[in-house]
């Protein structure tokens, strides 16, 4: 395989799609409720774990929370394909944001949000 | 910048948060419910939308659009940093076993899922 | 049964948790994020139909739809019920306050949200 | 008021989307993504908390969450009053059907899923 990459993701998934003419289902909208039920689906392997079974999940659980994981990265790869947006450069550039809303002299150790500080 | 990769926003994510001593609320399980309400985010933008006017967003409600899509790559790649997922890998094989769920002679142009086939 | 209410549910879920030892896992932070997996369950239903198909499910379907409306309510209902929120009267709170900030004259026919009028 | 009820916030949500012509915008599946995005809202006050602080919510917090509650119960009453679903009804059937799946000697103290028993 070529190597991984979201470009590479984006265009494997439109062929998906094509192939099996699913484009009439995807409009932005519908995949951004698919993401949400894929986010969701990942969100229940934690809803009754305390936060520190969390960090210690079982090779089988792992491997069901990989899949999900794979799951939103498929739908949130389409829809920004969809859309035509870039999402490693805007994760970059809200990176760079962030930097900024939270430089580290303000909010060390504190989860407060910018706008109580 | 280095070419951009989930692999980099990984590792500025990870820097990110140890300047910040932000560790302490980055279990999989808060994190994983930050990716939800960043997913929901995303959603509203859409909710009074009709799928047409979801498929021309104008360049005001696309750019906000793009940084929630950001916001979701970004929580989605702390997740599975912290847990050692890989999600690029994890996705292309989602894509070979969704091959063979969803064979193209099978479900053209159904949006029924495998389980109603 | 007496009247069916949402004191009633609340009483009957708060003895359910009770027997069985549940309370345990019945955070105010676990109940919310048990109740977003559910409102996503509910949201499935609907990811892939068109606004109209979503106005008349199939009976089969609105069943399936209904169970999950219900857990929505139950979740709801015991999250509201461990904070000390009767939800109903923040419920026809919100609609005196919705009405001040959505005026009929002002609103009519639009989605726009109240910042943006 | 009369005795609050879902009954009457029901029929109250029907007149003030009736008098602002919302009911375009109120189909099933745009009121689904509604409820979805008021419940992440609820989600997101909860997120950076440990289980123990969400149990001991400071007033102000309590009073931003009461109205996230009463938003989820709003357009959890407007679907279902689309939908010619009586929510509690279907609670407590729900409740019925989990007695006999979540027998009080199987599972106390386990927050184990049916399918796993």
């Amino acid at each position: 395989m070529a190597n991984p990459s979201i470009e590479l993701l984006a265009k494997e998934l439109r062929e998906f799609a094509d192939e099996r003419d699913w484009n009439q289902f995807h409009s932005p909208k519908n995949l951004a409720m698919a993401l949400s039920v894929e986010t969701a689906e990942l969100l229940e392997h934690f809803q009754w774990l305390t936060e520190e079974q969390s960090n210690f999940l079982p090779p089988e659980k792992l491997e069901q929370v990989g899949e999900e994981i794979a799951d939103v990265l498929i739908y949130l790869t389409r829809l920004a394909d969809k859309l035509g947006v870039d999402p490693l450069k805007a994760a970059f550039m809200k990176i760079e944001r962030n930097r900024e809303k939270y430089p580290v002299s303000k909010v060390k150790g504190s989860a407060k949000k910018y706008s109580d500080l």
